[in-house]
């Protein structure tokens, strides 16, 4: 019978949330589950060794979902979720009670916000009555400025951990502070009296092989602080992902896309919970320490947002309501970029940007207090000592100056192949993994590319050394006091400083010696970051795609700087480098390249400009920064217009519509609606002429989420839509009832219904729970029209009409897979709706 | 006939295009146009002296709209209004060369953005036909950039003359420079050797009575300086007022409510003319420098957008499509903020949170661009000569304590009620100037306003001068060279600094009178500030809000400062200020104080945050601005919800549907839509059974904008909406071409039409015209999500069915109208369509 399984695929079999948070007790079905979502995770164990891995699994995203056995508090809650539920129900108690949906489903946010709207008429009417109720509505308004505040402060606490436990552990890998153990390499040369400290050693710093008492550099100590790095390294490596393997598969990668996922109404139980928060955590600072070509920002953002799901349940407010929980979350992503960049402007604009969906100005308002608290708590810890938030804060002291615009957008053409090469090898790297055995050995994987890495980033001192240091360095304009290679010029004049270098001139052997290292580097970075983003460890890929840009500005800045020296009567150089003056200013160069580079690979816009300008602090940076950001999207986008996160998000067929991209086809919604032409009609109920019995046959029969009720299957005129959950605890209700409802009861959508007088048996009045206002569309409607209403509006599904007569319905998924197909991707990529 | 009254209002009787851009040609019609929308100008010219008044009027609009006579290049696409329009017709050249709407009309976003859609898709497909395509296809892919470029870079060079002017003839009430009279004071002073210089005064710099050769200061040098200074004054702003009354009646007022109506998609034609931007960059001038208590970053943003028009005409896609060209004046607007405070992303955060209506991520990054061009072309003019692009940059050296949230909060707590104050009294006199007589004497008004300024301002140093000026100096921190009033500490230790005032310590004398003077200044400018806004002058409200908030915050950041220099050990004070330490930097108070005010007169939130975070260019400041800002709003917020510009959308009766407001009853559709429980149907076509004659009729009949085509009167089944407009067009050009369509021709709005071979006269095929993808709901959607679909999808009107069949219809005012019944307003306030 293939004409019932019309809208099967659409509207999977729910799945009844039970007392165990909506998980199935059968673990092979289970195991389905884990292995669809987190195939190479659950793949790995084989048949018989399933029970520890799903205890975990299950344990988990219990846990995780904030359903672990002691949150007691929650179960009325969760509970709830099998009472019965109407959609403008005259009973608005069981509105608010009802909330909830399966897991791997969309949610409907149009009703997601009329129930908050019931909710809160219900509670300001309440506020009248008492005091109590009146100090309850005014904790209700004040919850979300409450959760916010929560959430910001949570945020700021957890990066100050991770940024002082990375910064430890990666130091680690070298040497250690004998004296207190606890301290970093910097924070122990501090107390150091040398005063050639050029933050490369002190002597209260020993490496491994000073430690062991060998005090003379030579090969012999050179191999064994090799060896003691890779080992450092490896088991950094090997615990990490030992870690998110056993306690939380949810916890690797970047997390972003599927933030942008959850955010625009996709429900992932257990991808913000508990664990995930604080397995992601531990094993960011360790993955971050093992020296792998990842960074600790992307992760931040998604233990950002689990602190805000975890705090959403203390409000249920937010907890009980997808739609409200998501204002939160977008808060909270705003508060882990703020973190991350010590960019408080910039995280709302990235969570506007690149994450959010939904976010009217008052979330905005709300997302800018919390990134700002985040930003302030952060602070007020001093992870780097610094007085500022982030380890590459820089400020120049020249201008740049108009010829300097030339290489800017050169370094924005690089940065742009450079994402677009990124992207591309990555996307095929992770499918072949996602295809071939490969995925089926993470730990080993993880493994081999921690060896590697360690292996070939020791002998460079630009990749022994933590990116983020890294960065910072490339970003740092030289000073008359900087002993390092990078600013290693030949003293020309100004020999008034006595005995130090002048940081401008022709450039020396450490200059030349620095721009090998680096070419080096970033040929090593710009490969690794392809092999590394996708593993099983959380990765971001802020870090990586920034020191691959600024490694290439810097080269390219010193390049023009020493072109300006040794030219500077060119015709380009005239003005601004007449007579031997500085002119160009290599850091920045560094800087717009990161900028240029994150652009490519992200596509990120303004929120990357703004978060560029939050590092350096002066407005006039910005234009350069631009110029490179614009160009390096021009270029990316000429080679494939799709961001990494999209390319992730489609990579794992998860249903996201996108706002950004633009539907350039002719198609109307009678080319997509089901049933398609030929096809038998649509599954309806007829609103006063089937019986108990019928309906539950259907309910059997087919598997669609929901069922259009019409006058009569001859007119098809509609008359609205009511959910399979809702009709079969109606008549499982009036069937336990026992109040004279029988089999060939009729079934009333109407408000006149038959009085007792007539023939037959008891009918059975349903009105309360059809929804009366289903969308619907003309079939003549352009798609492009259609696909806005679902972006703007947060559809599930549309019913399709024709002069008045109900013809077929859309689904989100329907969309979805006609974009798929006009893109010429397989349209069953789309997985879950 | 009441019942063919029933949509009339909203569907007004439309008026033609014609050769003279949509005007009409007889001038009792045009008189009250003029009259509806700016009663208190053209009432004060009575019946006889109509002419002149009309005939700058019509040439203000006309030009304004960008329509003289020279613009010959614009008279074809003028024209093509008349052409025959569908919607989703085959040729899609027609549907190109439709979209005027008429002037004080709605526009309709899904069919321009279908519109621009379809234009799309007709270039990319033609650019692979030849060279000359594909040149034409880039330039208008590059268009959308060019476009704004050149908005930037008319807005920073507008910006920087009007800045320059401003200043000069500011200065130009005091007196002059005789070797340069075209210097200001300050630059008039660079060129002095005075050594104590104190931005006072200086030899270059002559006041008037100095000129006429009176050097000694007695009573009565000062009376002839203060008769001077009035007499400017007063010149000033009668040129001004004449200017505005005489060649641009659109230039007064801040503009700021009309652009944020127009930006929702409301026609204003001469709005934004080129008439309206040259007047009002003139008048904005005299306006400022006849020191009224106004500023000019508002009429800033007005001279932005009108840039934005006059550049958007230059390119089609922009010029001919009113959705479109929305985007091109956000970018605008965005740039109007960035050159009135140096902030580019306060700017786009203003456009996105108070201006703009429809803002995809799209038009944001076209906006910062635009911002961005725009302060740096600012900032190569640099009006103010301090390489910063507002007078009031400031940079502060002390950090502030945890402590001093407390008057953070108390500045927070004034601001709300200065806003709740400021907006109730202009309110209720801009009502009164509306009701009464005094509305036709509006060049007496302000001729009286300014005669009491400048008597009341003179005496007082701190209202005498420029308003930002005045607020740079409460801004600024004290330095050890400061010699000015409000520095004046007496010298209680610190004896280092040879012969200088030591900057903390007790108030002198000079403190104490300054705080004297302040206080008056506040009474002063918080008064003036009500009668001003609103004159037929252009008046921006940002300036005198931040000055009386300034003002405020001086006052009691001095009292805070004096506490804690004479009571260090208060528990409050004490770890911050022990042992006498400065810990409190009163200018910092003052914007704080500056920002709270503002925010309680506009309730901006992100948008203005980011301004004075922009304005400071330190995250650690923005915690007591936000702090303040967040006070402000929520005290303000509880003597009522409106901002002071959205308070003047309602006085104005502008349709404007505002996305931030909730909507918080229960109604339904069928609540709002029309016709009424008890009303006549709907007046409906059928689809195939009406005659020529018939529709003609009722075309003469009835008045409404469109008609609902039905499959019969009696099944009211929907087949689609037609254009009353393009109905019209059609049967007159049917009439026209005489191949044999007849009075008692029946037009068929169906695919089948019946053959020749039938009997009858030759039928008329109207298939083409017909939409047949309006917008229905159900009769039970709750109002709630109506709103949101018409907000969020920029509907016009949306058709009502039940159970299939058409019920009635419901257009934006209706919705306006209801929201108006509900918040107990006047429903019939809301004039527009």
């Amino acid at each position: 019978m293939e004409s019932k399984k019309l809208l099967e695929e659409d509207m999977s079999t729910p799945k009844y949330e039970s007392m165990n948070g909506g998980f199935p007790d059968d673990d092979d079905e289970l195991l389905d589950i884990a292995t669809e979502i987190a195939p190479e995770t659950a793949s790995t164990t084989s048949a018989g060794s399933n029970q520890p891995f799903l205890a975990w699994f299950r344990r988990t995203r219990l846990d995780a979902s904030g359903m672990s056995q002691d949150d007691i508090s929650l179960q009325p809650f969760l509970n709830s979720c099998e009472s019965s539920t109407n959609i403008l129900d005259s009973s608005e108690e069981t509105m608010l009670e009802f909330g909830q949906y399966d897991d791997f489903h969309t949610i409907d946010w149009v009703r997601d916000i009329s129930r908050d709207r019931l909710r809160h008429k219900q509670i300001s009417r309440k506020s009248k009555e008492s005091c109590w109720d009146l100090i309850k509505g005014t904790h209700d308004a004040w919850s979300g400025w409450l959760c916010v505040l929560l959430v910001g402060m949570a945020a700021g606490l957890f990066a100050g951990i991770v940024d002082i436990g990375a910064s430890w552990m990666s130091d680690l890998k070298e040497g250690i502070c004998p004296e207190a153990f606890w301290l970093n390499k910097e924070q122990c040369c501090w107390g150091s009296n040398d005063t050639t400290f050029d933050d490369r050693s002190c002597s209260q710093w020993l490496t491994w092989s000073q430690l062991f008492g060998i005090h003379t550099e030579n090969a012999g100590t050179y191999i064994l602080d090799y060896i003691i790095y890779v080992l450092w390294a490896m088991s950094f490596s090997v615990i990490a992902v030992f870690l998110v393997r056993t306690l939380a598969p949810y916890a690797c990668g970047s997390g972003i896309p599927e933030i942008k996922t959850i955010l625009s109404g996709f429900i992932i139980r257990g991808y913000l919970g508990k664990w995930t928060l604080i397995i992601k955590s531990v094993t960011m600072m360790l993955a971050v320490s093992a020296g792998l070509s990842l960074g600790k920002e992307g992760p931040l953002v998604h233990v950002a947002c689990c602190i805000g799901n975890f705090f959403s349940y203390l409000f249920p407010k937010y907890g009980r309501n997808e739609a409200k929980k998501r204002e939160i979350l977008s808060a909270a992503s705003a508060a882990g970029v703020s973190v991350a960049f010590g960019a408080p402007i910039g995280g709302v604009l990235f969570s506007l940007e690149e994450v959010s969906y939904y976010f009217p100005l008052k979330t905005m308002w709300r997302s800018f207090f919390c990134a700002l608290v985040a930003a302030f708590i952060l602070r007020s810890i001093n992870p780097f000592g610094n007085s500022h938030l982030v380890k590459f804060y820089v400020e120049y002291n020249t201008p740049w100056f108009f010829f300097e615009l030339l290489p800017f957008i050169l370094l924005g053409v690089f940065g742009g192949l450079y994402g677009a090469f990124f992207n591309k090898f990555n996307l095929k790297w992770c499918r072949f993994r996602k295809k071939t055995r490969m995925g089926l050995f993470p730990i080993a994987e993880v493994m081999i590319v921690t060896f590697v890495t360690a292996l070939l980033a020791f002998p460079n001192p630009y990749t022994r050394e933590n990116t983020s240091i890294l960065i910072q360095r490339l970003f740092k304009d030289c000073g008359p006091v900087d002993d390092s290679d990078l600013c290693d010029y030949n003293a020309t004049y100004a020999p008034n400083l006595n005995n130090r270098r002048n940081p401008y001139g022709e450039a020396g052997t450490g200059v030349q010696n620095a721009m090998w290292q680096l070419f080096l580097a970033l040929i090593l970075k710009g490969i690794l970051t392809i092999f590394t983003f996708g593993m099983k460890v959380p990765a971001g890929l802020f870090i990586p795609s920034m020191a691959v840009g600024a490694i290439a500005g810097r080269l390219i800045g010193t390049g023009v700087e020493q072109l300006a020296f040794n030219f500077p009567d060119w015709i380009l150089f005239d003005e601004a480098c007449a007579g031997g003056q500085r002119c160009v200013t290599p850091g920045l160069y560094a800087m717009v390249g990161a900028a240029a580079a994150l652009g490519g690979v992200t596509r990120m816009t303004v929120s990357l400009v703004v978060i560029m300008f939050e590092l350096t602090g002066g407005l006039q940076y910005i234009i350069p920064i631009m110029a490179a950001v614009m160009t390096s999207k021009w270029v990316g986008d000429a080679f494939g217009k799709e961001g990494i996160y999209d390319a992730h998000i489609h990579l794992n067929g998860y249903p996201f519509l996108d706002a950004k991209e633009e539907f350039k086809h002719t198609t109307i919604a009678a080319d997509i609606m089901r049933p398609r032409r030929g096809d038998p009609p649509l599954v309806v109920i007829e609103q006063d002429n089937m019986t108990v019995e019928e309906l539950e046959t259907l309910l059997q029969e087919e598997d669609y989420n929901g069922f259009p009720v019409v006058v009569s299957k001859e007119t098809q005129l509609l008359v609205g839509f009511v959910l399979r959950r809702d009709l079969s605890h109606a008549l499982d209700e009036a069937r336990k009832a026992q109040d004279g409802v029988v089999s060939n009861s009729r079934v009333y959508f109407t408000t006149h219904v038959p009085g007792p007088l007539d023939v037959g048996p008891k009918p059975l009045k349903l009105k309360k729970m059809l929804d009366q206002s289903p969308f619907t569309i003309t079939d003549q409607t352009p798609m492009e029209v259609v696909i806005d209403m679902f972006r703007k509006l947060g559809l599930r599904q549309c019913l399709v009409t024709h002069k008045g007569r109900l013809l077929g319905i859309i689904t989100k998924k329907d969309i979805l897979r006609h974009i798929a197909t006009l893109a010429n991707q397989d349209p069953d990529s789309i997985q879950f709706l």
